[in-house]
């Protein structure tokens, strides 16, 4: 089987130009020894220069997608060769994660890499572990082609993650928020075959992937095999 | 039920006396605008002053602490106030969780809120929510009293995940290290009632607790309810 799993609508992005001139951009671009147009937009560095900009609450947080895709390639499951990863963002940016990708730990050199792979299309050496070009939610999903299109989100059909997880095709596509709060935005919604809960409050964007790739090693390896085979 | 997480003998310490003068420690300190006792020790910046040093391969991992911490706080057992989680560092120092505290998400306020209670002992405003003093894993397991004293290491007794979470009583310890690689100590495996490998290859600091305490989840509040009731 392969999982692919996509964080949707992630708030990740460069420091857009109507931000670079900010005091705030500048003073975090010299910490870090680069033009602001090179540096990811973080609210927690930015909140000055955006909090009056289009959707703020729903952006600038690469701390919360560093996390995701963390609790993805720690996973047997990844380590296995049986998820594809995919970041989508709130500007229609999707990144692929080529097969095995290490993604790095320290949040500075996550920052690094991927203001990097944003601004060129590409890092991780020779081999271009990891890939960033445009696409929508929609487009994405009729490239993968998956058995099904399943979402993540509180406003779906209430449902336990372990049942969920049990229930999934071979080739299915798992599409979790990559955002703080709030809803999938009606394009992504609308690319869904349906959209489950997995619990009657809001979880992190973390913990959902976390159980959910969990549930589905229990699924694929049984109870005694959490932990999936030693590579 | 009250679970009692101990993260144990975790790579978290501030710059130590010994290396603040190296170039590296001055010039991370620079950057932060802190002198650099008052920083963390983190081998993503720290590497040249660190390698020659006694455990090195042990120490200076605070981003690894700060992802199994997230995972812990982020859990709805934890939001539910049935975990209490203690961060024990290799240095013999324990940071002490009060109920309900939540912790930064981005890296760089987790770096200062944590190299502020290292120094100070306390932080979180007045209510100290968080606090940091002496102690050793023997005198920590003591102090707490469980009801047993469980480890996870790779060195331990095979056993799913999830059947032992089931087999866990009403006031147990779990103590999980905070470290990259190798097993506990002999002081810290002495302490332990028994040893339970979940895996059998290593798994990550965060996704150890992750699954944890998810487990423990769905043992309390039954599979339909795997993210826990609304608070």
């Amino acid at each position: 089987m392969t999982l692919h799993l996509v964080l949707a609508e992630s708030a990740l992005e460069l420091v857009p130009e109507s931000m670079q001139g900010h005091p705030a951009a500048r003073a975090h671009a010299r910490r870090l020894g680069r033009p602001a147009s090179e540096t990811l937009l973080d609210v927690s560095w930015h909140y000055a220069a955006m909090r009056d900009a289009p959707d703020a609450h729903r952006r600038g947080r690469p701390d919360l997608v560093h996390q995701a895709v963390l609790a993805a390639v720690a996973t047997p499951l990844y380590r296995n060769g049986l998820v594809r990863l995919y970041v989508h963002t709130l500007r229609d940016v999707v990144v692929r994660f080529g097969g095995g990708v290490r993604v790095p730990k320290s949040y500075h050199r996550f920052e690094g890499l991927f203001a990097k792979l944003l601004r060129e299309g590409r890092a991780g050496g020779e081999e271009a572990l990891l890939e960033a070009g445009g696409g929508t939610i929609p487009s994405l999903l009729r490239e993968i082609g998956p058995s099904e299109r399943v979402g993540l989100s509180r406003a779906g059909l209430p449902v336990a993650c372990r049942r969920m997880a049990a229930g999934l095709g071979e080739e299915a596509c798992v599409v979790v928020g990559g955002f703080q709060r709030g809803g999938f935005s009606d394009s992504t919604a609308g690319a869904l075959d349906r959209i489950c809960s997995i619990s009657p409050r809001p979880l992190e964007t973390h913990l959902v992937v976390g159980r959910l790739l969990y549930d589905i090693e229990a699924e694929l390896y049984g109870p005694e095999m959490d932990g999936g085979a030693p590579a």
